[in-house]
């Protein structure tokens, strides 16, 4: 027998992702209504759209050669050119007016990738980083697995309070490690998991307060806007990218896997300058390039305009599923004013609050029994990093109306409703009704 | 203005590719020959029945909506059996014998991917790795990055030797740091840089002194088969990893973008079972899967055969370009034995030494003479990781045979030999001449 294997501290570091076991759970469970996953609507995905543009790239020696080769580290050029292109126009800019060139753009393996880059490129073990509670969980393994002091600043409808930021802006300070904050991290635009969207006040506010802190050392804003896109009411606000008017503070990062194709893993970063080097050296060790095919098909796509007519029908397309679970939540708790939901106006999630007594996490009454009723949600907790002076939250969870059927959604709610009613304590419901009265 | 941006140590310690500099002098000289991209013949690309396969993916609704979703961290599980059935065949075993099951095989983004992962997964600063000397220069610079020390191995005809392999295995045990030897990477067929192949017998030496030096670290063998399936001359030899009998000691890692398309970026690895669980976490953190369309390709072009019916047609064209290249050599240097090769049997790569008066490396007057002369060659140094206790060896340089038209090639190796043979000293040449008659 061989010694057992030595991994290193990274890799004791990095822990199991916990939705790993959800996965597994919907795989076996093939009845149960999965409210859980952060997969994509199905129906629409855009086929008829990737083969007239694989047709055409493969039919055509030359770009058929040129794509199925090896491609850069940084990105297929003309790809590179329309996120730059696509920012600057939803800001109601020019890339020139933005200081930015397809220089600053790096297409990635998803923007997953992008963030893994980033907390390699920026964290030691002993940096701070700032996100927002709750926050995109799969990230918060990347920021563990660095070694880095996570702290979260809540959200209210107006998404990352910038009060409570400056609160903790002011204690790290006060702490005398100001200079090991590196990077905020926030998924600005219907947050995984809240689907809440930071406001435009405090877009202007969190930009002023990461200049006035960069005092020792420049702090990076990680502008997550995966969901961008996928908005299908009101406005769309300016981006934190567009209000760092000379490219210093904010990593911009988006991905095309949401508003077209998961399957193609194709997102993209844009970055300060002088984090681009380090960045493009770490990619380089990654893989040399993502999937060059891949971002030949995305560059097709954007280029016929097949990509933002698709998307502009995927917006309906969540536009109604949202409708469907507000309307099924409205109609399922009308009596039960103690259990709260956010208000989506795009993206894929809902974030649930039930009263405290009600905890959500795995092995949990409540999911024992949305087991037993045939719906899965995910566990509020696994969205938060352990608070350091308060207790973590419990009883929250997040629906996702991604890849669930539309006619699915009415019965998973009332699944829901059906496990969570009996937990919820009668003494609770009166003195809460009374209050509600 | 804000303080500078401060990197992580990581990417501190992380150079910079010295390949960047020659492709990009390959892209500003479009008159250049280029005998230094590792990159694949273009004619030879499979478009054909890479549209095949797609159309037969996207006309189905069911596999057209399973491959453009998201898959899984490990990847798409019939895609899984795949290598594992062809690793099996190929060393006249099945899966069962080799006590292997698709558990055991991870889908990375490109081999690339996987010696990535492997190095974060199992190496600290100051620990171990052993390499083959020339060795594959991309992963030199994650070695570097992960702060480890690097102890080359010199290579004959039969691949690394397995002699100086044991002196070095002495050595460090004298030192007392047995404990910290971590990894040892050899490119056991056809390796790049050098085209060399590891021998039977030395394949079985290797194994013993794996087992004999796990004394204190278990010590992984990562066997690096990029090139195994490019064969196009001789009969196959047994992989290290049929020698692992009881998978423990050695990964095994591959590639299908040589084989088949480097545009789809497709690896995989084949790992011991208790190294698998630590990178799938790493790995969950960097793309939480590879691409899943790239994956559902792949597949289907190893269900129907279309794979490896091209794998045979790929081999008879690195079969005339090797051929190529070596009349060409043997033309261009007949009067000048001093200058020496050699003769790769499978692969795209062909190694060369000098006189030791002739230095390759960048800004050399070889290389100045070079591109005056219209062609380019990877400078050997850039192969080689700095030797403890010898000089960097500097006269060797890497030509390869991949994307280069069989019509240039006798041409690329004719300027080569207009710029080097001015440069190879009069005196030099009549003694050695005199010690060659």
């Amino acid at each position: 027998m061989p010694p057992p294997l030595q991994l290193s501290d990274l890799a004791g570091r990095t822990p199991e992702q916990p939705i790993s076991h959800f996965m597994k759970l919907a795989l076996e469970n093939p009845g149960l209504i999965s409210l859980a996953a952060g997969f994509v609507d199905e129906a629409s995905l855009p086929s008829a759209d990737y083969r007239e543009a694989i047709d055409h790239l493969l039919a055509r020696p030359q770009t058929a050669r040129a794509a199925l080769q090896y491609g850069t580290t940084q990105g297929h050029p003309p790809l590179r050119e329309k996120p730059l292109a696509r920012l600057a126009a939803a800001d109601g800019l020019t890339p020139q007016a933005m200081g930015l060139t397809s220089d600053d753009v790096v297409i990635t393996a998803g923007s997953q990738q992008l963030l893994y880059l980033l907390a390699e490129a920026l964290l030691d073990p002993g940096d701070i980083v700032i996100t927002e509670a709750p926050s995109y969980f799969v990230y918060h393994a990347t920021l563990a697995a660095r070694g880095v002091r996570v702290l979260g600043v809540p959200m209210d409808d107006e998404g990352l309070s910038t009060e409570a930021l400056e609160q903790v802006l002011q204690r790290i300070d006060r702490e005398g490690v100001l200079g090991r904050l590196k990077l905020i991290y926030t998924v600005d635009y219907f947050q995984n998991p809240s689907g809440l969207t930071l406001s435009r006040r405090r877009r202007e506010r969190l930009m002023q307060l990461v200049r006035e802190y960069s005092r020792l050392n420049r702090i990076i804003v990680l502008e997550d806007a995966a969901y961008r896109e996928l908005r299908f009411e009101g406005d769309d606000l300016p981006s934190l990218k567009s209000l760092d008017t000379e490219n210093q503070y904010v990593v911009y990062t988006s991905t095309f896997s949401k508003p077209s194709a998961p399957g193609i893993k194709t997102g993209y970063g844009i970055l300060p300058r002088d984090l681009m080097a380090g960045v493009l050296r770490l990619k380089g060790n990654h893989d040399f390039g993502s999937s060059n095919f891949g971002q030949y098909i995305i560059e097709r796509l954007l280029e016929t305009g097949a990509y933002d007519r698709h998307v502009v029908e995927l917006q309906a397309v969540y536009r109604e599923k949202a409708h469907a679970v507000l309307t099924a939540l409205a109609e399922e708790f009308r009596e039960w004013p103690e259990v709260r939901w956010t208000h989506p106006t795009g993206g894929m999630y809902v974030w649930l609050k039930f009263p405290p007594s009600i905890e959500t996490g795995p092995e949990s009454p409540l999911q024992r029994a949305c087991l037993r009723e045939g719906v899965l949600y995910i566990p509020g907790e696994f969205c938060h990093v352990r608070p350091e002076d308060e207790p973590l939250p419990t009883s929250e969870a997040r629906l996702c109306y991604g890849v669930v059927a539309l006619d699915q959604i009415r019965e998973g709610v009332r699944r829901l409703g059906r496990a969570v009613k009996p937990l919820i304590r009668p003494a609770q419901r009166s003195s809460k009704r009374a209050a509600a009265v």
